[in-house]
């Protein structure tokens, strides 16, 4: 079900992906059993890090940028997946809106959105691209790099739908995460779909109910493979009243710290890693709100806030959250080019159809690399999925390095799947 | 939907593909609302005739074998489908049975089975393959040309359920047209999935059936279109009590053939086509009793019993068949390294997953190219799916010329889901 790309790592196999390789049967099995009682997000890519004896999901997007660092080949699988998830949502559907982040006149992100449109042109629907900046007042047409062409035209909102000029869509597409309000405008749409719905927004959503359940569903996971949980599942607690920018509630965060860094350290001992436990505090909220720190001895946490107060010019600005997640950091030891690089794998509806790495040459394996400077490398289709590999059981294909990316990150969706229900503001509750 | 592939035709696009093409949202939402009421064929391939001024199916596979001649690219199409698949119809499946023909010991069509094999272990199964030829009685491993091996086992029957040694499968995927008749292994599994069904066989199927089907449905998807449903359908008729071979009701045959040669004739003249009307005459059932015969003329028709029989010795035996089918004609005009080339389009649940060319460079553009001296050219992706074309509107991607191949392809598998419901033995009727 994961499709085999070319993975940067091609060490020795070890227990754990042996673990999940030898488990495909099982584990396609029970993704599927998942699927028959809960809905999957509708697109979703996942940014995971591979330790060697570790690997885990570190942050799981609802509303995929990036569809454009994909390779073109991974174009039929996306279609193919866009089909079967319109056709199980809304098979009557005619015309699509894709609605972008705001501000968006960077030509990388255009690209993505370019993608999309053809992505779902491609699977037969009328596509345009509304746009609910206000600043967007008549149509504009962007010309990108790549040769694409991107048109952003201003919604027009009526009593009861959304669309733009002389185009009614049946369904609304959002690559706009929210992160600033669920506007007015997308809200009381009773005859359309909304997709993702507006409480997958990073206004509403928290890192910590996601965390929560992947926590629940990788103990049963665990319990599938053999496998101690922890070594797909990072830890985390959540913090409140926080604020790394002007010093605020710094010694529970301190606490906190000190707490997860002996946990992960007795987890280390317990297998006999030796390497250096850390921890990254990010924002609760919000997907731009506070960068994720790296903290590596709990003594850092004061230097951080006078940093951090030092570099504002000593106000209160700057990286800030009230709410945080303090969650075991997960070292990569991926390099692609000498650059330390994570996969990310994006999966439209149920399906993986592609993954790139995100590469940061000036980051440490224990650092974020979502940050300026990082780019990105597509992974390839493997042409050789037919060879038998040497010293492979007869008919057998060489192994795909992939997979395991593919399960995690199915993995995180399932988790999404469970945190959007129980978030759902509109869920039936029977009692 | 329809991946695009690299098409041998490249001349200007024509009206009727025009109209197809310009239809998409159109095609694409009635097929979604098509699967919404009717359940697709489990596989699919359909042998399709461009003519350039009609474009119909010939033949409609359920059983199809050569997914060997497809490309390595088709793969992660074919295994997401088949996992679509799997999951609406068993999605508790572990064991997955692939039943191929008997007498198989032909390597192409062995790679089609280690193909198959392929697909199903890669979406996720633990797939074997057992023969049901009785001459099949022990393990039997067999190495392929390309690398590839497949072992055929003798199935094992218990009373209610059928599997091989140490294998009990949830699903039995049938690679076997069942033209010799369904055998009693097969039948009264109460336990067990088969796919797909018994009565999809040849010794059940007729092509009238399926051919009154297209017709149907021809007839609705014209209107759609706005077009004369003759541009897509082949005409056909149906006699009974002929034999080509011994001579009998060659009368009934000969006005059959002089009535569809004068509607055809009628049809070229209103559309100004200046070709030669044919028809080709084909066995009702199986789809190796008899091989089609092309008649261009009526007086033919007696000419080839009497030919027929001086290859038969004389003797009442060789091609024959009481029912035939007397079907219009469709030329085919693509041509692959100067061959005469006619598409083959694959399907996977309701998804285009590939096709490739069936090419003859012995044959003429109105004879059928199922014969010994055929050969393969599969159909490449095309990598340019995202470079704008010339002169086409801006953002617009380069035209599939493909598309409607699956189109038309996908048509023929509605039918044959059709077909499939009328001749349910088991169907539910509600009066």
């Amino acid at each position: 079900m994961v499709p085999h790309l070319v993975t940067a790592l091609t060490g020795p196999i070890n227990e754990l992906e042996q673990r999940i390789l030898d488990s495909t049967p099982a584990i396609e099995r029970w993704f599927r059993l998942e699927w028959m009682e809960h809905t999957p997000p509708f697109y979703t890519a996942v940014d995971i890090r591979n330790a060697g004896f570790k690997l885990a999901p570190v942050h799981t997007n609802l509303f995929p940028g990036g569809w454009n660092n994909l390779t073109q080949q991974m174009l039929p699988l996306a279609v193919q997946a866009a089909q079967a998830a319109i056709e199980k949502i809304c098979p009557e559907a005619r015309n699509l809106l894709v609605i972008p982040q705001n501000h968006s006149t960077n030509t990388f992100y255009l690209a993505n959105i370019a993608q999309l449109v053809r992505i779902f042109h491609m699977a037969g629907l009328n596509v345009r691209v509304g746009s609910i900046d206000p600043a967007i007042k008549s149509p504009k047409k962007i010309e990108l790099p790549n040769g694409d062409t991107v048109t952003l035209e201003p919604v027009v909102r009526t009593k009861r739908r959304l669309g733009i000029k002389n185009f009614d869509p049946c369904t609304i597409l959002l690559n706009n995460d929210l992160a600033a309000g669920t506007p007015g405008i997308l809200e009381d749409l009773h005859e359309q779909y909304l997709l993702p719905p507006v409480h997958a927004g990073w206004s509403v959503r928290r890192k910590s109910n996601h965390l929560r359940s992947y926590e629940e569903l990788s103990k049963r996971f665990g319990k599938l493979l053999g496998i101690d949980p922890w070594l797909i599942n990072p830890m985390s607690t959540r913090a409140e009243g926080v604020n790394v920018a002007d010093g605020r509630g710094i010694d529970v965060l301190t606490s906190h710290v000190d707490a997860m860094l002996t946990k992960v350290r007795r987890k280390y001992k317990e297998y006999g890693i030796n390497e250096k436990p850390f921890v990254v505090v990010k924002s609760d909220t919000g997907s731009n709100s506070m960068p994720a720190i790296t903290v590596r001895d709990v003594k850092e946490v004061e230097a951080l806030t006078r940093k951090s107060r030092a570099k504002a010019g000593g106000a209160a600005q700057g990286v800030g959250a009230d709410e945080v997640v303090i969650q075991e950091g997960v070292l990569t030891n991926e390099r692609v080019h000498d650059g330390v690089a994570e996969p990310v794998v994006y999966m439209m509806d149920r399906y993986v159809v592609g993954g790139f790495y995100r590469v940061h040459a000036e980051r440490s394996s224990d650092e974020s690399l979502k940050s300026p400077g990082a780019s990105f490398v597509p992974l390839a289709f493997s042409d050789s999925a037919h060879l038998p590999q040497h010293g492979a059981k007869p008919g057998a294909s060489a192994p795909n390095r992939f997979y395991m990316y593919g399960v995690i990150g199915r993995l995180a969706m399932v988790a999404a799947s469970y945190e959007l229900e129980a978030t759902d503001p509109d869920a039936e509750v029977y009692e």
